[in-house]
């Protein structure tokens, strides 16, 4: 049976996944770009992105488990593009170009709905209008035997953990203050309770994964 | 001249360093005991409340560094002691016993004057009503050539953020999910910026310490 994972979820070390003031210049807010440094660095990341190099080690190691044996991947509608409201014309198509790094369904949250959106690559936006079980029903019928990625942001992430949905989180922290932003672990009363699996810290980030007690 | 220092100050995963429902019963309120499991295993913290044994490694080396170097201790009053208010009679000596674990002048913040309150082992209380900056100045004289701590708890270490006075700050960050309780990152807009200058991990936490940029 699937499961339900996060991987790479940078939180700053007062506990934000993006900084005050996002928009379509700052996307994820001012100060924030400094939060995914310790990733954009690895070997994983900048083969996602076609670029060559990287750093190997325990950064590399997390960022590659993101990865691993994922069959489908959930967004949330502010994570597949700025634009808020109804989609326009001409459609936004995502923030990764005309082949993103997924190769894989992905299915967005939105309140808009709009036809499946097939780029190139293996990668096809799927926009789901009823919510996230829905979404994850959908996720786990495409993944079949592998597992669905929740890809973001803090919105989408806060609505699974409070619906108890998520099976295994990977949060990545790092040591910048940002002093304001959206905060991960906000309006999550009643999500299930996790026990940690790994500890680690490399020179830029420390990383904690947790599984969900009794899954 | 002396340095701010926070040491050991134990932040949940979801950023707080109290559970919810403080009291008497639970001063750091509920499911906050297993904060403190990873510094309660140390030699060094074994040995501050008299107790053989305990681990050497990762954790302990962070729980010393928070002892080396020290002429006082600042903490705020909920830190002495539970009681609201009015200093009471038989007036309240501290959770510590007769010879707490500091061996150095402490400074404890509060609204109600009160008489030093000297201690076994050198350990003297001193109560001081000016506020932060008053606190500091007097710590400072009777640190002398050595660093004073901020021994805690959240409301204190804001206020000394705030304020631009902390020079240095190692937290340790466990797998625990609280839920609620006391934000160690609230209401400090305006804290000057900080750099990482170590990191690390061990099996039952991961550290930070971050110096202010500067200083």
């Amino acid at each position: 049976m699937s499961r339900l994972r996060i991987h790479n979820l940078t939180v700053s070390l007062d506990g934000y996944v993006a900084g005050p003031g996002q928009s379509l210049e700052y996307p994820l807010g001012r100060g924030s770009e400094r939060l995914h440094d310790w990733a954009f660095a690895t070997r994983t990341f900048r083969a996602m992105h076609g670029m060559d190099g990287g750093a190997t080690g325990i950064d590399d190691d997390f960022a590659a488990a993101g990865q691993a044996g994922i069959g489908a991947t959930i967004m949330g509608r502010n994570m597949f593009g700025p634009i808020r409201g109804p989609w326009g014309s001409p459609e936004w198509r995502g923030w990764w170009g005309e082949n993103p790094p997924y190769h894989h369904p992905v299915f967005v949250l939105t309140h808009h709905p709009r036809p499946p959106l097939t780029m190139e690559g293996g990668t096809t936006f799927h926009f789901v209008t009823g919510g996230v079980q829905e979404a994850l029903d959908q996720a786990a019928e495409a993944a079949a035997d592998r597992d669905i990625l929740i890809g973001g942001g803090a919105n989408t992430v806060q609505q699974y953990l409070r619906a108890g949905l998520v099976d295994e989180m990977h949060l990545a922290i790092v040591p910048v203050i940002l002093g304001g932003g959206a905060r991960l672990f906000d309006d999550v009363a009643g999500m299930p309770g996790y026990e940690p699996v790994a500890l680690a810290a490399s020179a830029s980030a420390m990383h904690v994964k947790m599984s969900r007690i009794g899954s």
